[in-house]
């Protein structure tokens, strides 16, 4: 069963050990952010530091697994067929476009879905740490200077993850024109049993 | 007034916006990894992502700003006479020498050093956020291939930066092999009036 993630928006679901996790673009040049919490104990949560440091890489794609902030494993990426995601930019936030985009206005945010649609959880904004941004183009030069670029995927592109524990996802189509080639597109995903 | 942190221990102490911190290795080769909170409300705190996307580059010296999780500027660093930091890497934590060193036995650690020396604050160990690793030298590839190699630092090489708001500091001196050349060795710091 396909479920659907409207562009701009954002959902949250539980994921039990074993079972895994196919995020795809539909379209083509979509990023989706997805945080991760344990299901358990919420306060385990997705680290990019822990998860950049036990896999000795900036670039994580097939083979690498995701870590938590207690050093242990939650997912391991099975399949990309991309093959390029992002883990060092926090998700796009109401200041993102008042600061970095000279929006003054409401814009929606990857933010904003993600702490609604995990507030049922017990999660609170404060908590919402920086999320693994699927296909997303970040690009680095030797001197370390980032530039958020279109997205090399193409449509039917996925990312399988496998869950490692029991799970809380979330999941967004994310809201900043610069992370989707200024065209907001929907992200589609499907748990499939072990 | 220098204040000593020994070799594989940590401090933590209030820093009054406008005050300014002066980190110092005075024997060169030395990473102090360190963590910010907001004093009036410790769910705000220093932020990897926040601050790789706002400085909008890997590598975080003079002139750039640490940025919270709510996208807020906590320090800009005023002067730094190394050059290399690194805001990639979680801070060092038991795991670390168990998976990545093969040590099965206790070991000092950034992560036991800061959540024990903020504990006085209120601060748990799953509240200590990824560090800002002063004078670490993490060294990455164009295909985004991460090595810890010795600090480039000289004695006496420092950074300074500027509170924005009144925070709490944790600082290290590290207690990784990889972070020192495997010499432990002490950090000073200084509190300088506005």
């Amino acid at each position: 069963m396909i479920h659907v993630i409207e562009k701009q928006t954002g959902q949250a679901f539980k994921l039990k050990k074993g079972q895994k996790l196919k995020v795809i673009d539909p379209q083509g040049e979509q990023v989706s952010d997805m945080v991760l919490f344990n299901a358990e104990d919420v306060r385990e949560k997705i680290s990019s530091g822990k998860t950049l440091d036990f896999e000795e890489s900036i670039l994580i794609s097939s083979g690498n697994y995701l870590w938590s902030n207690r050093s242990r494993k939650m997912m391991k990426i099975l399949e990309d067929t991309n093959g390029r995601n992002d883990f060092l930019l926090a998700p796009c936030s109401p200041e993102t476009f008042k600061i970095m985009y000279n929006n003054p206005d409401y814009h929606p945010s990857c933010f904003e879905n993600l702490y609604s649609s995990l507030r049922p959880f017990g999660i609170e904004p404060d908590d919402v740490p920086t999320a693994f941004n699927i296909f997303m183009n970040v690009q680095f030069d030797s001197q370390g200077k980032l530039s958020v670029d279109p997205p090399l995927s193409k449509a039917g592109d996925y990312v399988l993850f496998e869950a490692q524990i029991d799970l809380i996802v979330a999941l967004t189509a994310c809201s900043a024109e610069d992370s989707n080639n200024g065209s907001f597109k929907p992200i589609h995903y499907e748990i499939l049993e072990d």
